[in-house]
């Protein structure tokens, strides 16, 4: 009896799994990158998936060792965990502190050289899964249905190519946009698309265009120096003799489906693609009820309600300076702060502010009594803060975060400062700012309604796309024969040069042929006259 | 007690009307246009919207007066229904007969004319509307949320910035995609984008995409000489002074969505913007049964099944000796055949070929026992053998219909034939083809499946955007700034032009500087040399 239940219990598993279940291997990244991947692998799960991750021993932010309802594919990596922390703290130091004081050039060669050591290390992820034999074997065996990457790290459209599975990305973007222009062909118009990083918006004047112009160029020749050239002699070595494109680019423009993290409530809108899907802000949610302690204090701020603080995971202590600068200027607005923060509490703290070492981030920005969000502008904190249309103000200290705030800026949602110059003055006043003046609320309510009118949730948009590849074996229909041309068909420079020569010739004929006929009727002309 | 229940009535029907009820304002169009305009009216209806329709007395396809859930606005036409269908007539006979005995110039001077005839035309209809004083006050005090229009019929984009409503546009396709290249700042490489009716496909080599070009530069020139010329100076008489550009195109720039009729299971993948959404198939539906005798006839076929034969509704006659020879080609099939024609029967009709004054398309399309469709190739047919998955022969008459079926023969599901020089044997082996040979049939039910894997209906999507443009007053946040650029801005040929000029001037100064230098130099030298 026992054995006929269970059996019975296995066919419902199975025909269950063949209806929803897809198999779906997804590609190892790292820090906000892992955060934004996660929801859609749990989403899913959900649906019936089983869903196995890649996971580098050198890996800073996925633990693979967590209890989870993926299953994690451990890959030795040729690094060691102690380096990959010693390179993140050294980028992290010329992020936050060195540019700074860095002139242009100087800051450029120092990002290339870290840009380098990175690429270095990516690779000796990478080579723990395709110069091993035992996991190439096992992700052959494996019949994964599709392959789910942030193609922030290489190798996942080489693993995509060599298994012969649909590839969709997950990219918020690249530098310049290089890789969604030169491999997704993406088209990308440098009037009014502001590369990604330029701290450009799409409203651009002359000279804003020209550096546009030259950003885009220069991201450009510095990828094709230094990425193209090193990931393609990487790849040449696994395709080489196979006649298939040994370019990393080409490769990665096989992908089916780029799924974009970002949505016209944070980014300009521009020119797209039928493959590029605009999933921005997969990981919103609506606010759960506060942790007891924290909705009391929340409760004690009355109609001036509260200001939520914090600076992102990376920065754990400021400088005793700098710390008593923001306490003093906390203590002067009405409202209740909650600032998160590990450091020492600093003298000047105010009765209205309270340090947390941890604070519920997301049911805070969805609370009702939250007048605004202090950001670092990490992209992640941004979208909640969208999502629940609280207005606010941006203390940016690298990497993505001056984008993403200018973003904001540009939309009437915040108002930015710099740590760096940053005086209690401007502070109090920034955060004044955008409570009071109307407009700010007003935009953050309109960017959280262009969020949720959507006919499908970010969520749901990214899975129904993940599920789309794997019922139909990739997204074919949906990819442009751009991909097929060089650059010069792309933009049509063939058929330009063929009509300048044409019309050029005609032309050369046409005089030649005049100036023939006045040399005839000429000719004839002074022979009568000599006659 | 009834009065109260009255009332409760009428507060629940107010309220109902808060939460959904639009006041939709419909512009009017023609033939193909409306039957694709009245499934969104439909819905828009079934979802508590009011629905007001424009009509032109001299309207050939609009039937104000049929009983119908739309509100009807006539609207006094300069014109006569007799001058209308004097000029339709003319048009067709040109398109079918005349066309194909015609040289290339002497076909384009006689298109352009019929155009020009046909925009007089349009601004005749157009009369009725913006310089009468009495719709205009009506459609003013009608407190419209949105006008839905297509821009096939000009004015509708006047008349929305008159009233300041926003616009939204269904639009299947202009030709070489005019107005959604320069008024949409929808972007169209030529060098993978086939203009829209230059019978190419998106796989072009060296000499189609010169074909390409040239077909897109010489639409822009003649619909700039004959139609924006025109039009510009109509809609200058009631823009000058109000400081609001009097260019048509710009006008139509400012539309919110625009709804584009087809999809990627229809169309060739290409760029696209974040305010165009693809709706192609609007009108599709599940079969409904047939009427008995025509399952019968359905069913008598067996295992052959059936073939559906239609040449559209304006072609009602053909010559004697075309109907014979279709007639015996159709007669040598084994399928039975149910033939669509108003005309007398031929005598070679076979015993398997049936004839009918009307058929229900879609009904039969979706029938199992149907084997393939012989279509003249309209785009409303052609959607519906998508849906359903069935294989085609097409035979193209005029306007769009061989645009839509080289589309068509290039995805695999059909095989073209030209009425003219058609012969039995090449009829009856085209419909063979289609129905033996497997892969018409594979390729049709993978465009099915294409077709309908997508998150949203094409009826949901596009009432969807028409609800979002009447709850945001509009859709601005998905507007590229294109729109603001020049053309030389827009393709940076501005910023070009300083950098070479700077380029130069460098290249100029080093080489004056160079020179200078080596003059210092050798005078020096020479002057050493001489004393």
């Amino acid at each position: 009896m026992e054995l006929r239940f269970s059996a019975c219990v296995l066919l419902v598993l199975c025909v269950t799994w063949g209806v929803n279940g897809g198999n779906v291997l997804v590609w190892y990244t790292e820090g906000s990158h892992w955060i934004n991947m996660k929801p859609l692998l749990e989403k899913l799960v959900d649906g019936g998936h089983r869903v196995t991750v890649l996971v580098p021993s050198a890996s800073l932010f996925m633990n693979s060792s967590e209890p989870s309802r993926f299953h994690y594919e451990r890959v030795e990596s040729s690094l060691s965990i102690e380096v990959m922390e010693k390179f993140m703290e050294e980028f992290l130091h010329f992020s936050i502190y060195e540019m700074e004081h860095m002139g242009y050039v100087q800051m450029y060669l120092r990002f290339m050289e870290l840009f380098r050591i990175n690429l270095k290390f990516a690779l000796g992820n990478l080579d723990g899964v395709v110069k091993s034999e035992e996991v190439m074997m096992k992700l052959k065996r494996g019949n994964f249905d599709v392959l789910l990457a942030d193609p922030i790290m290489p190798g996942s459209e080489l693993v995509a190519d060599i298994l012969g599975i649909p590839l969709v990305y997950s990219v918020r973007f690249t530098m310049a946009h290089h890789f969604e222009r030169y491999c997704g062909q993406v088209p990308a118009p440098p009037s009014f698309v502001p590369g990604a990083m330029s701290k450009l918006t799409d409203r651009m004047d002359f000279w804003e265009r020209v550096w546009n112009f030259i950003f885009y160029a220069v991201q450009d020749v510095v990828l094709n120096h230094i990425y193209w050239k090193t990931v393609d002699s990487y790849y040449s070595y696994f395709l080489s003799g196979t006649g298939k494109p040994t370019s990393a680019c080409e490769l990665m423009g096989k992908a089916d489906i780029w799924l974009i993290r970002t949505y016209w409530d944070f980014d300009f809108p521009r020119p797209l693609l039928p493959n590029f899907k605009y999933v921005g802000g997969i990981h919103c949610k609506p606010a759960k009820p506060l942790p007891k302690d924290i909705e009391e204090f929340v409760q004690s701020s009355g109609d001036a309600g509260i200001v939520i603080f914090t600076l992102g995971s990376f920065i754990r202590n400021i400088t005793t300076e700098k710390g008593n600068m923001i306490a003093s200027a906390l203590a002067q607005i009405p409202q209740k702060v909650l600032w998160k923060y590990s450091g020492q509490a600093p003298e000047t703290l105010g009765p209205n502010t309270k340090i947390f070492n941890w604070i519920p981030q997301n049911d805070l920005l969805g609370h009702p009594k939250t007048r605004a969000f202090v950001t670092h502008g990490g992209s992640n904190g941004i979208y909640e803060a969208i999502y629940h249309g609280v207005p606010m103000v941006g203390i940016p200290m690298f990497a993505d975060q001056p984008h993403n705030l200018i973003h904001m800026k540009a939309k009437g949602v915040a108002v930015m400062l710099n740590l760096n110059s940053l005086t209690a003055e401007d502070f109090r006043d920034a955060i004044n700012t955008v409570i009071n003046d109307k407009s700010y609320k007003e935009n953050a309510m309109r960017l959280s309604s262009i969020h949720h009118d959507k006919p499908l949730s970010p969520l749901d948009e990214g899975v129904f796309w993940i599920e789309f590849a794997i019922r139909n074996n990739g997204a074919k229909h949906l990819r442009v024969q751009a991909h097929e041309l060089t650059w010069y068909q792309y933009h049509c420079l063939d058929v330009f040069a063929f009509l300048l020569a044409l019309i050029l010739t005609i032309v050369f004929i046409f005089i030649k042929a005049c100036s023939f006929c006045l040399r005839k009727c000429c000719g004839r002309k002074t022979k009568t006259k000599s006659e």
